[in-house]
């Protein structure tokens, strides 16, 4: 089934908003087998917003607005469409009692304007919005399906789950269901390499290998007459993948390599510390994004300065003086020092030079020490890394956590 | 001018990637005056790139796309637009020879497919690409002006600047100068009442508020005959607005909280440490983001765990058995300890839940205390924050540089 998607919006089409309603809305319409060929973007003019209703009328079934259904003058989303579609605004009574009564419980009050949040296309059917005042709107002629959203991410994303994905399903008589696998440790020519015969001979699901920041994805799409089907094939090809890459592959989906970092030290029944100089704080806060990190971190230094490495990490003086603050020594006893201060099982530290001043021909911007101090073993690692400030911190941090993942891996399979 | 963007990829249009690309052009050619009524995003479809650039061609004197000009089969942007053109693709010499030193230089063998980034648009000028193989094109015809740009946007970005600003400059007689002032610690509505009358009679500068999480941002937007003759028009109302606003705005444009923050104490020659427990750095985090950060920020700790902040903030076992960890108590322990230990002049805490998990009904999810102690002073500030653990995160941070701003502007006005 075609479907397109406009996005309505001022600010969006002036640069000023970042449009992330739409990738959204696009992943949950290709979830449900929709086929989208066009998305289209227009300003707050009723004029342009016409002109775009009409041709994506003429181009697909479904169409898709996000946002434009405000209380103000510039709002124009359902005004437009009823005109393309031919057809009444109406006010609905049911919208002006719900209104009054939503707007006296928050103690404001309605001007008249308000009230437009009250009209719809005449025949349409109306979606709740539990998280604002302006609700969705279906409206369906012989040749389209419109479907009204409105624009903030936080009413519509809801909405979206709650009635329009059950809504469209109806539509369509296949099942979409995508699969990604997350890599860390590994290049994606090597990973393409390792797949290259796998990848051209499966056909369902498709096998799409996207290289991230210091991480690889998979994205699995299968796509059969009913979820079921679909999932039954993704497995099939998952496990396949997993045989290759069991090292590799930190997670799925939403997981991010600080939550399966997270979640292995709670089956390995292990605590993490951090020392950290250069990412200042980064890898504690990645780390502590995930919920429950409590359990297995508790101690994380930002040792910016010399004295701070002393003072909190008890790195010696004359190590510092003798080697610099960017050394495999000083990443050593940083690591060694915040786990003997913590108690904790893995001490991690990082030092270097993020740039973009502070470089020398010996030790020059991108250069870092990383320390890993275990109960039997340490050691340090020598990262030379690319980019401006932001990607160095960056890349320091990703490197860091898939150390620890992979030292994690290692302990449980030994 | 009219203008349209048409973004090309299928990772765009599925929502894999968050096209970033466009809202940097987008305010980019507003700053050279040109109107932008539509952006289209279409996939990596021969078919459909070539309906969106006839639509666009008939629509818009200027057409600029972004991606599609890479060396694989389903990159179609210069085959579709030279077909839109009535024009023929020609192999540039120039080119062919450029890519051949460029491979051998990094140590690459060349394929066939490669040359596929020395194809032109027959009669364009090619615009070199310092930061990747796929040059960009310019190709105009009587009616209309092409400008084809690489999609990475570690590409599309200097090429933008370094040829394409200067380059639609020309077309234009008017200047478009934008600046943002932003503002923390001050609620929209409430700037919003205080520059009503401003606002409705400033027609050029236009202001514009936008409120962002913990922070308003005032855009202004001035047109003139030239450039100069903007500015002056931005200035004079900058200028007002500063006399309403000195103590709320903190910064211009690009400037963050956190740069700001270092600015201060750099101008202000003082020292801040930091004891985070919910935020898990976070803080510390953004405050290094800034180069040169180190000269004024030296010590951060976080103390997740309670056995931390014994340690390393020094608070007592008392209070934390007394109060518990998330209390004004182990705040103000958590702040003094660690200005204790850095001798810096501001020491700042915060502790609180974050949740999902861990809220009591005296205790709940989204109660945060600050701690903050000077020389001379200390005290602690109750935050009651709403929102998921990633928004109370961003909150308390948000929150706690804006403390840090305030007083630091108090400290050099008084």
């Amino acid at each position: 089934m075609k479907c397109e998607i406009i996005s309505v919006g001022t600010e969006v089409l002036t640069g000023d908003i970042v449009d992330t309603n739409a990738p959204f809305l696009s992943k949950g319409l290709i979830s449900v087998g929709m086929d989208i060929a066009f998305r289209t973007t227009v300003g707050d003019d009723s004029d342009k917003m016409n002109e775009a209703l009409k041709l994506a009328s003429e181009r697909a079934e479904i169409i898709i607005t996000i946002g434009g259904l405000g209380p103000t003058y510039d709002d124009f989303t359902k005004y437009e469409t009823a005109k393309v579609m031919g057809r009444k605004i109406v006010r609905e009574k049911k919208l002006e009692e719900w209104l009054k009564n939503y707007f006296s419980s928050v103690g404001y009050t309605l001007t008249e304007n308000n009230f437009r949040q009250a009209d719809i296309i005449e025949g349409c059917e109306i979606i709740e919005n539990h998280n604002g005042t302006a609700p969705g709107l279906i409206a369906k002629n012989e040749k389209n399906t419109f479907v009204l959203l409105p624009g903030p991410p936080g009413e519509l994303k809801p909405m979206f789950f709650e009635s329009i994905l059950p809504y469209l399903k109806k539509f369509t008589d296949k099942a979409v269901v995508e699969k990604t696998l997350k890599l860390c440790g590994a290049g994606e020519s090597a990973v393409e390499d390792k797949l290259h015969e796998m990848m051209v001979n499966t056909k369902n699901p498709v096998i799409a290998p996207y290289a991230k920041p210091g991480e690889v994805h998979l994205k699995l799409t299968a796509e059969a007459e009913n979820e079921k089907e679909a999932i039954k094939l993704i497995e099939n090809t998952k496990k396949k993948i997993y045989e290759d890459f069991s090292d590799k592959i930190y997670g799925e989906d939403e997981e991010t390599l600080a939550s399966s970092v997270v979640k292995l030290l709670k089956e390995r029944n292990m605590t993490l510390s951090l020392a950290e100089s250069c990412t200042g704080g980064g890898i504690a806060f990645e780390i502590t994004s995930v919920p429950g990190s409590s359990s297995v971190f508790g101690f994380g230094a930002v040792t910016y300065a010399n004295e701070a490495k002393v003072k909190i990490a008890g790195v010696s003086e004359e190590t510092l003086r003798k080697h610099g603050a960017v050394s495999p020594e000083t990443a050593l006893e940083m690591a060694e020092g915040i786990r003997n201060l913590s108690g904790s099982d893995i001490g991690l530290s990082v030092t270097g030079i993020a740039g973009p001043d502070g470089g020398t021909k010996e030790k020059p911007v991108g250069l870092v020490y990383m320390g890993i101090s275990l109960k039997n073993n340490s050691y340090t690692k020598r990262l030379m890394l690319k980019g401006n400030r932001e990607k160095i911190r960056e890349s320091t941090a990703k490197k860091a956590l898939t150390e620890i993942f992979q030292l994690l891996k290692e302990n449980g399979n030994g």
